[in-house]
């Protein structure tokens, strides 16, 4: 159990403090450096940490060996599931992205479709990145809808049949560590904390802006998903106007993908033109009812306005920021999102990150996710 | 810190445990007989513990004293305060309830005549409970309303004029001891955790169904306030039918106390008129969307339905159950509160009490809220 402490208390120090000598690692752990040689023996058998060569020093004596975490040993992939593409994120130990992949699917594709072009998408990611398949401990896909513990949606109305998909097992089959399945507004929670607007604040709602308009909600710093994955289901009371809110953007839509129209009205109305500028106030007034429900209910330390339709400074935030506030008794602070399309595959990599942590960080029994497929994979490379 | 730590651990197994003899004290916390035996005297000084006279014993030898936890060495007192009535609840440092005192308030009476109506109550409380002020170690009560942490009422619709009234700082004038103020439904949250329906749920929404109905929530087992003291507030959307629910109970109300007419409507319902009925349905069915926004946002593990408009079996609770749930996507557990219309006043005991043990169980400094007051109140009584 000490072991096991002293252990972990230096690849933390190592993967968030930087490399450093045998005896800088001793002192910034507070270790003795008998037994800080120990653990780094342990872990560098363990695949986790890499000797480096010294650096000739300008000192008198021999220079010392350094040690660094290997950020690679391992990797998180992170999915983005929605109606009309699948977005790949691939990640190194420490979060850095080394690489992805988008691809466009059909909106009405059913779900065998859909997650063989998911399939596909994560192998084209993994190229990119060059990271081998079982390099990977943790995979977490995201998606819109409800998604129960064992990762399977429960409720879905924005993918054509994807209710009652066991998502987490389906993905499961192509990979050889965990999956893990989370709602899509629930992951850009995750993200916003991690690397974007609400990294200083604990108590955050996030909005989620798409085809319909999801909810997500950090509570002291903790994704709330409720008894059933179902928190932040908001959307399913038709009068607070968050469903359908693509399609509330363009009333006289043409027949192709909606999407892209409304893109095209929030350009429009970025430049002025009335009709969109219109649309855009029409959109603002629905969406800020379901906006302000949410804040009201949890009085946030700040709502987070993010998704595809969300871009800053634009005529949506100002309207939105305009019309949640006179719904409130008390001052809600509303922030835009600066991830753009990209919270969601994020959140995923944050949530892969987390489990892998579990797994490296855990004090009751060793790590072996650092198997020998690490060590393989880096002899590749 | 070590006395300290005995100290507290001592105290609290008399308490929650019961009394006991120095030999049996010192084996249930798990201490020597001279430190328990030290331990005891300090807790002797401090008024919190008594020692009885010995139980002539069947066996041999003199019989041993008995060590006893002072209920009584301190006293909490929840004060519920309404548009139409104050009701106070005064109990003992175990949180049984020892007396209290129920006032009826104008609708219309102006604040400051409400507060001297309130202090009028507390002193009617605290004789019908034979505990003097200066046995009180915390005050806690219950406003419809938002209350921001200082104990400022900063939006209140229910009663006429209370928006801005600093609460605490105008009750705290009258007691010799922290006074603290609490949203009403929040408080009835609290007192549903430690005495009614939710005793074995950590994620719960409280339903506080009166002239408003406001609600609180319980996550991980604490209390939710928000930033601004604001969660829950869910009532200022009108679209979701939570404002005036007494109103719509009786929609051609006559001239007099609101209240009492919606109250005979509902035993009409209970006897089956079916206009009382009609008028039933018809605030289920608009309860029924904000109950379930609360629920939609927080998934919680129970939803417990409480206030002086709800009782037990009653064709409100069946019509509310019937309607919440075909609006969630996931099953909603929906139980009626057992607590009547004390569950506000006990809560703000609760909340009280807990003050209480900060002070009693707190590491760093010694608990001085038993001062001698405490003894000479014993000696008064």
């Amino acid at each position: 159990m000490l072991r096991r402490l002293n252990s972990a208390a230096t690849l933390r120090e190592l993967r968030d403090g930087g490399e450093g000598t045998l005896s800088e690692l001793a002192a910034r752990v507070g270790l003795s450096r008998p037994t800080t040689e120990g653990v780094l023996g342990e872990l560098m058998e363990r695949a986790l940490v890499a000797e480096d060569a010294p650096r000739p020093g300008a000192g008198l004596g021999r220079p010392a060996r350094r040690y660094r975490f290997r950020a690679r040993a391992g990797h998180a992939l992170g999915v983005d599931i929605d109606a009309r593409r699948a977005r790949v994120v691939v990640a190194d130990l420490t979060g850095a992205v080394v690489g992805g992949h988008v691809a466009g699917l059909a909106e009405q594709a059913p779900p065998r479709e859909r997650i063989a072009a998911v399939r596909a998408a994560v192998k084209a990611g993994l190229r990119d990145a060059s990271v081998e398949r079982r390099s990977l401990w943790a995979v977490a896909a995201g998606t819109p809808g409800v998604v129960a513990p064992d990762g399977t949606v429960t409720s879905c109305t924005v993918i054509p049949g994807w209710t009652g998909v066991r998502l987490a097992r389906e993905l499961g089959r192509s990979f050889p560590c965990p999956v893990l399945v989370e709602n899509d507004a629930n992951l850009a929670a995750l993200a916003e904390r991690w690397r974007g607007a609400a990294r200083d604040a604990d108590d955050v709602v996030c909005v989620h802006a798409a085809l319909h308009t999801g909810m997500g909600a950090l509570l002291g710093g903790r994704l709330h998903r409720g008894r059933w994955g179902a928190a932040g289901e908001i959307g399913m009371l038709p009068e607070l106007g968050l469903r359908d809110t693509t399609a509330a953007l363009v009333p006289d839509a043409d027949p192709g993908p909606l999407f892209e129209q409304a893109e095209r009205v929030l350009a429009d109305a970025a430049r002025g033109v009335p009709a969109a500028r219109d649309a855009v106030q029409r959109l603002a007034a629905r969406m800020a009812r379901g906006i302000a429900a949410m804040a009201l209910v949890l009085d946030p330390e700040m709502v987070v306005l993010g998704g595809p339709l969300i871009r800053t400074g634009d005529a949506l935030v100002a309207e939105l920021r305009r019309r949640v506030a006179p719904l409130c008794p008390s001052p809600v602070r509303i922030e835009a999102s600066e991830l753009g399309d990209e919270s969601v595959g994020l959140g995923a990599v944050r949530l892969a990150l987390d489990r892998i942590d579990e797994d490296l960080f855990r004090l009751d029994r060793p790590a072996d996710t650092a198997s020998s497929a690490a060590d393989e994979h880096e002899a590749a490379q």
